[in-house]
């Protein structure tokens, strides 16, 4: 069994102890040398270019993906030529398109924030004052600005992004929704198979720090009796109805009248996930090499009453993570760390921490101050 | 922080996903091309070959190994060339010569088995009929035969043996120990930092199949209340005592009138510490790992009440391990797969399953079931 990721983030590193424990073979394209993933990189390549990547994916049994990016005229080049892209151009155009992703939402039923198409200032400025006087303006794809999310009063406040629209010569759109009042924000992640097979890992608390996810609780603490059926219904809707195979993370808002909207998707392994390598029977990353392979999915029960996990930022010093597992090791013994081998750069992901227990309170605590500690 | 493994078994395969984890650059010196540890195979060499491994050394912080078979002559030839090695020579000898290991330990006066060094079947026949008719026969060191380890009741039995003594031109002797009535055989892990902390796993209980490791069971089921403190005890006082720096196994009897007597030992994550990987916090891996770095080890207490590892071997079929996964991962879902990537030939060590729970009857049924239909 050959498995071909595009992409050598820490997602493409991280698939690499389950691979080794199934004897899976791990072949990673990166996009420079020395990436997260290098121990399992087989070539360097840019994967925007078609001939590169169907070189590649030529020797692999399945290809999947570090990320989303892959343009959909080379995944659809691959699967022209019989290659298993997994998941496939028809489910992936949904994650690299948040028009086309809130257009198939709202057919399939989903709960998801009001929403509009705006092609002009005016129309979006419409929706603002219909809306209470703020909504979120996103860009259909990622690449037009930094984060490509912004809260908004005006439409004065995204004049670039029309006028790039505008650019463009294609016209085009911008996604804008409603500013929610959320309580928290919650994420379901499911796996599913080829064949069919759909399990969802318990719901999770997800705590964002500047827009960035920073913290995770599972299983998602003070849950209203059906919250877990309702977001694991919501995601397996989701798999199914925009035809994912792999991991799918569905990133929800819980209202403060209890509901459930969904905010955004992933369909690869998610930062959202990460507490399932300890946590979980099944971690994501095995469940997302057993899902590809079209594999009986494994048990996503979990392993311990709380697990935490929290993300490390590179710190304002230049030394590497490594150089404090002295002290981290010896102050936070329950911490699992996960270094991601990157180069620390103030704010930049480079690892995690998790902590699994008994009482969330002490694993809480621990993993904060692990991570705290180790982002200096 | 790069360690250096010389020998690209399995043993070396389970060190990658912990040394993934915490960002440990892993470089395995494989014996040959297409190893279990192929993913992290830096070079392909002669471990017996002073150069070869002292070229492969000088790149890396510390260097530990797969096996013990690395002649002292190349190890104290490292170690003048102030190469970090782990465990070192001094205590890498006790487990290359089984009579200097009975030697040191009855110095140390742990618990051993009645033993002697014989030169000559007559002093073999006497220590046979001074201990009821049978013992246990064994080369100091590995290489004579398959085995090296036989059970007789006359000197007859190892003529072989003692013929090629005679021709070596050394003299040497033979190890001749007590054939020990025992209960159950039982293993006792812990770790070792070289600035002296060290950490004991709960013991477990191993059971053999044709003198092979076929399972086992973690913590020791009926255990009498000081098992657990005896057994890390003489664990701990081997692994100061003989200057071990890593992990350290003890495969020992229990006899039936519940003493305790070491058998063997291991200076290296071992068969019998495999169930660590899901059963405890810190597996035997990450742990070697640690303590080879002399960083803090990791806490050694279980994840769940019982860990059950039963050992995959090569079946009469030529079927790889993953082609038996469908059916498996089916019917026997909790079971954790490590597929060790050889090529399945009878009787070969090719992989391990483990399952965690609360039922060690459940657990033990659901191991064996699994490792049985992959074994086919």
């Amino acid at each position: 069994m050959i498995v071909g990721v595009v992409g050598g983030g820490q997602l493409a590193r991280m698939m690499i102890p389950p691979a080794v424990a199934l004897g899976v073979e791990l072949r990673v394209l990166a996009e420079t040398k020395g990436m997260s993933a290098n121990l399992a990189a087989a070539r360097v390549g840019d994967y925007r270019d078609a001939e590169t990547v169907l070189e590649f994916a030529s020797e692999v049994d399945v290809l999947t993906f570090d990320h989303e990016h892959v343009p959909q005229a080379v995944l659809r080049k691959l699967e022209g030529k019989g290659i298993a892209v997994r998941p496939g151009s028809g489910a992936l155009q949904f994650a690299q398109d948040k028009l086309l992703m809130r257009e198939r939402l709202a057919e399939l039923g989903v709960p998801i924030p009001d929403w509009e198409a705006v092609a002009e200032p005016a129309e979006l400025d419409r929706f603002i004052s219909s809306h209470g006087g703020t909504a979120v303006v996103k860009t259909a794809r990622g690449g037009y600005d930094g984060k490509g999310v912004r809260v908004v009063s005006s439409s004065v406040e995204v004049e670039d992004w029309f006028a790039f629209l505008a650019e463009d010569g294609h016209g085009g759109h911008l996604l804008v929704e409603e500013f929610v009042d959320f309580r928290r924000e919650i994420a379901q992640s499911v796996a599913r198979r080829p064949s069919g097979q759909v399990l969802s890992w318990p719901v999770v608390e997800s705590l964002q720090k500047d827009g960035v996810c920073a913290e995770v609780i599972a299983p998602a603490p003070h849950q209203s009796p059906r919250l877990s059926e309702v977001s694991a219904e919501i995601a397996v809707e989701i798999a199914e109805g925009l035809g994912v195979v792999g991991v799918l993370a569905v990133e929800m808002f819980e209202t403060l009248d209890e509901r459930v909207l969904v905010n955004e998707l992933a369909m690869r392994p998610h930062n959202s996930g990460h507490w399932s390598i300890e946590g979980s029977t099944t971690s994501q990353f095995e469940q997302h090499l057993r899902a590809i392979l079209d594999l009986p999915l494994g048990p996503t029960g979990i392993r311990c009453p709380w697990t935490v996990m929290v993300n490390v930022f590179g710190g304002s010093t230049e030394r590497t993570l490594d150089e404090s597992y002295r002290a981290v090791m010896e102050d936070y013994s329950l911490a699992k760390l996960h270094n991601y081998g990157k180069e620390p750069r103030p704010g930049r992901k480079v690892g995690h921490v998790t902590v699994c227990g008994d009482n969330l309170e002490d694993a809480a605590f621990e993993a904060r101050a692990a991570a705290d500690a180790l982002s200096r």
